[in-house]
């Protein structure tokens, strides 16, 4: 399992437009394939940034299969007139963890 | 519960020790006060890059308990002649999760 780490900039005074969005978002990503999980984190030090990561069983789960299906454009249209920049996208492997 | 977000970059060649020592690290957060929990993990995309995300009940639990402890200073012992640069560190509130 891999971890999508997503950096988003929200444009000044759209953010709690942009968390309820990411709200009704979630369905989104609980029905896309190979996907198992979804934080999604708000920066303390600047308050518009967020962190969204996603676990998904590969990388072309997430650049192959989701982001070519429609469910990326729906995801889109909930939440894309609040970014005031493109993401900032990248991949990372487990290494080690303890909780 | 905040999420500190750390970036390390490691010196080429160094991955390995890095992950090592780290292993060898995880006492030193399980003990630490205010800490729930760390993943390490690494970029796909630029392998030399890692990402810390370490589970603090506050900032403050990071920034004044943690980061003045003579346990930083044996964490920073242990993995620090591995980074190529200054950690790049910050701080996250959740704000929703599904998993």
């Amino acid at each position: 399992m891999i971890t999508e780490i997503a950096q988003l900039d929200i444009k000044p005074g759209m953010e709690s437009e942009f968390e309820e969005a990411m709200k009704k978002a979630v369905p989104i990503f609980e029905r896309a394939r190979g996907c198992h999980g979804l934080d999604l984190r708000r920066s303390i030090e600047k308050p518009g940034h967020y962190w969204l990561f996603v676990a998904w069983d590969t990388v072309d789960d997430h650049l192959l299969g989701f982001r070519r299906s429609p469910d990326f454009q729906e995801w889109r249209k909930l939440v894309g007139h609040c970014f005031a920049d493109s993401p900032d996208v990248t991949h990372a492997d487990p290494i080690l963890s303890f909780s």
